[in-house]
């Protein structure tokens, strides 16, 4: 993999990226969206390509891990071709979804055991199996293995799960370095700064995984119901620390605001759930703000759902035809939402890199920030 | 609307004609797939054209008076601007709704009570009125108001139910002759032929319907539970009565070797809920037979899903993945399968065309018939 700074902005710390891999060219900063089980969810996968424009999609370890699992994903020659999408995938370590979805998991210094949400069996991921699994899945970048702490967090078990955090990536370097790709091209490893909203925990995961020397890294333990101040000054912390010439992930966020505002304090790669999941319960991000679709205020609003983005979809269902879809419960409905929720926030990030280049990125961004920001 | 026989089977009473409307042309015999409430589920617009080749929808009387409303459609400019479908749409009166889906419901002469499936709300259909509301939603052909009867039935309520259904064609027919189109371009009537299974009926029927010399014709009632060979005999029975020269639309028919079958008879049109409901449960119809995407075998059996009917959609996705998506509850896998049971109905009645112009549409289907049928 191999990462291009391509300019930095002199007002704030946004930068212009290029970001190369076996499966093609990342232009940063860029949003990722998420494929939960090897399917971006109402979304086909020519759709990604064309109106969403998606360049790298991420998928869960934890949900493919149990299905439809290693044996059919190896068969398949890796996640690429088993749904069809030949750009660049990233997957996560499924250390959130341990924490989150499964019932009841046991945190040791090994690993972590924990019961499947789907049939409750049994399971155990380790730093060194969680890498194994990664290679079998086959993601462009693969992420380490981490313990991602909860909001609120008590600065003992913070500090005491960062450590653990950093021992765990040492164990995934080892395993992942003395591993090769399955299905013949190159898989990096990010590991992830935790620290949770504490700035000296932060300053010191960050010069850990600095310290690591990969080729890119994320920051984790963010986006996790803390206020959103405390999110930027976090992240700001952390990047003025990570190394200017890899790219920097923030994982899990968030709405088209912290995205914005993320990427002027220097993140280059994000993703989200937010744009298809609440495209599933009606909300749409436009260009102009945010929707409620089931507002009784669309109901005879025959106009196009955003035809500020260049999205076909967008440009072409109507706002009440939507809202009535969504009021009827047509599937029809999240899939619209779905592919315009992306859309816009593959616009707006796509907007963001131009403005990066041409010079204005400050003015635009604080405009932005409002316009999003506003409920229509 | 202008209906042309262009050819006429010799060993069968097969048919290919060309069905001209101002919203386009439609080559028969033809499936209509079923946008119930102004969606066919799970499917885009641009996706019916290509790659399912619909060339006429379905909308459903009912559901679509109930939501969005007739002020909605009106407003829109008609259904076809509404949801963004400028090719020919056929709807149902909302008879059959009316008895199947409201709970509580009273059949009088003057027409029929019913309480709203959504909120319990009561209305009232009657000839003259469900004629009102297929004008405003501006369908290009509008079915007559008839009391569809159930399987099985009494010979004395089928009976006396046909001739109420008389009645209210004479009651539809009048109201339609009187009034206009809304949006500027031309609708017809179909009435609908009826009689429950009894052979003296459908007679009875056939000849009252012909009799009125619309610009095309209906069966009614069949598909309702009775057994196929009933059925076909049935059709058979109108079919021999129904003018030559008119369009013949079998209602809520079926299966793809029931198609074929009263394509056989003489049936020009369809329309059915199954590929896509069944699509939603994981059934799927392939070209070489019937899929159960849930069973273990597919599991690893990465080919495309039918590369043999000339659908993108189903050359591109494998079984494999669909079946994970289908076990995962993905909404993509809806979208899949309903898109490829479309695909594989509208190249089903297209061939049967191609063969019935080429001479050799008996030996083909025969040969279809049973593959069709095949349980892989």
């Amino acid at each position: 993999m191999k990462f291009t700074l391509q300019h930095a902005d002199p007002q704030t710390k946004a930068r212009a990226g290029k970001l190369e891999t076996d499966h093609g060219t990342i232009l940063t900063p860029i949003f990722m969206p998420v494929g939960t089980a090897g399917s971006v969810k109402a979304v086909h996968q020519h759709e990604l390509l064309d109106p969403i424009h998606a360049q790298i999609i991420l998928g869960n370890t934890y949900h493919l891990y149990l299905r439809p699992g290693l044996d059919i994903l190896e068969k398949a020659g890796g996640l690429h071709r088993f749904m069809g999408w030949d750009r660049p995938i990233l997957t996560d370590s499924g250390g959130y979804q341990v924490f989150s979805l499964s019932g009841t998991r046991k945190i040791k210094e090994e690993g972590v055991m924990f019961k499947s949400h789907i049939d409750g069996s049994k399971h155990h991921f380790t730093p060194e199996n969680v890498m194994d699994i990664q290679r079998t899945i086959g993601a462009d970048i693969i992420m380490a293995f981490d313990e991602c702490t909860p909001y609120p967090c008590e600065y003992g078990y913070a500090r005491k799960s960062m450590e653990m955090t950093h021992r765990w990536l040492k164990r995934c370097m080892n395993r992942f370095d003395e591993t090769e790709g399955k299905y013949g091209y190159s898989q990096t490893l990010f590991p992830i700064v935790q620290g949770s909203v504490y700035k000296d925990l932060r300053v010191q995961s960050a010069q850990f995984i600095a310290d690591q020397g990969r080729e890119g890294n994320a920051i984790g333990g963010l986006s996790v119901g803390e206020p959103a101040e405390m999110m930027y000054e976090m992240t700001e912390v952390v990047t003025d620390i990570l190394p200017k010439d890899k790219p920097r992930y923030l994982m899990g966020v968030g709405t088209p605001a912290n995205i914005l505002e993320c990427i002027a304090l220097g993140v280059d790669m994000f993703d989200c759930v937010m744009p298809t999941r609440n495209a599933r319960n009606g909300m749409l991000f436009t260009s102009e703000g945010i929707i409620n679709i089931r507002n009784e205020k669309w109901k005879d609003d025959f106009s196009p759902i955003d035809p500020g983005i260049g999205s076909s979809v967008s440009s072409f269902y109507s706002k009440a035809y939507l809202r009535h879809l969504t009021i009827s419960k047509e599937i029809l409905a999240a899939q619209i939402a779905s592919i315009h929720n992306l859309s816009f926030y593959l616009w707006l990030v796509g907007e963001a890199r131009a403005h990066i280049l041409a010079g204005d990125f400050a003015s635009w961004k604080a405009e932005m920030v409002k316009k999003v920001s506003t409920r229509l």
